[in-house]
């Protein structure tokens, strides 16, 4: 227990609403903002302020497709890393409960 | 991933200082404000304002004893049921990304 590393849990992950968007686009390649929307049940306002909190701090990129006339937002390979290190100290919570 | 229900993560529990003390309680009987200190690195202002937090919530109560001088934080049956709720929806969450 005394191992597990809790200033390790990112500010900007541990957020719920944010931590649900990491999620989603974690298990997925890229998702669209109605895709979003859909999956979450968030308003615009605030899954786009959450949005923009993960992109400024270099954890997903939006590419816009002006065929589909749509955006799609991805993990960066840094938002990824950083997610990975994020469920790392999940499961050593899990883990700490269970010993 | 559409079946995690973010809004069951509790928002005591949540906090990155209350999810410590959590964890720290969970995985023994009981401890004291010294053992806590001690081990999550906190100021007392800080510890205390977490250990109220999570005592208002039900999550812990605090036992005097009078011969040792000192007082002991446990987990109460409730806040026991809470973290396992909250334990459940990490475990999804590390299951969705592994997916």
């Amino acid at each position: 227990m005394s191992s597990i590393d809790f200033t390790k849990l990112d500010k900007t992950i541990h957020e719920k609403g944010r931590l649900s968007i990491m999620t989603l686009l974690a298990s997925r390649r890229g998702r669209s903002f109605q895709d979003l929307k859909a999956a979450l049940a968030m308003s615009d306002g605030n899954l786009i302020s959450h949005l923009r909190s993960l992109e400024s701090a270099g954890h997903l990129s939006a590419s816009k497709s002006i065929e589909q006339r749509k955006t799609t937002y991805h993990l960066t390979p840094s938002g990824r890393e950083a997610f990975t290190h994020y469920l790392e100290v999940l499961e050593q919570i899990i883990a700490a409960t269970r010993a």
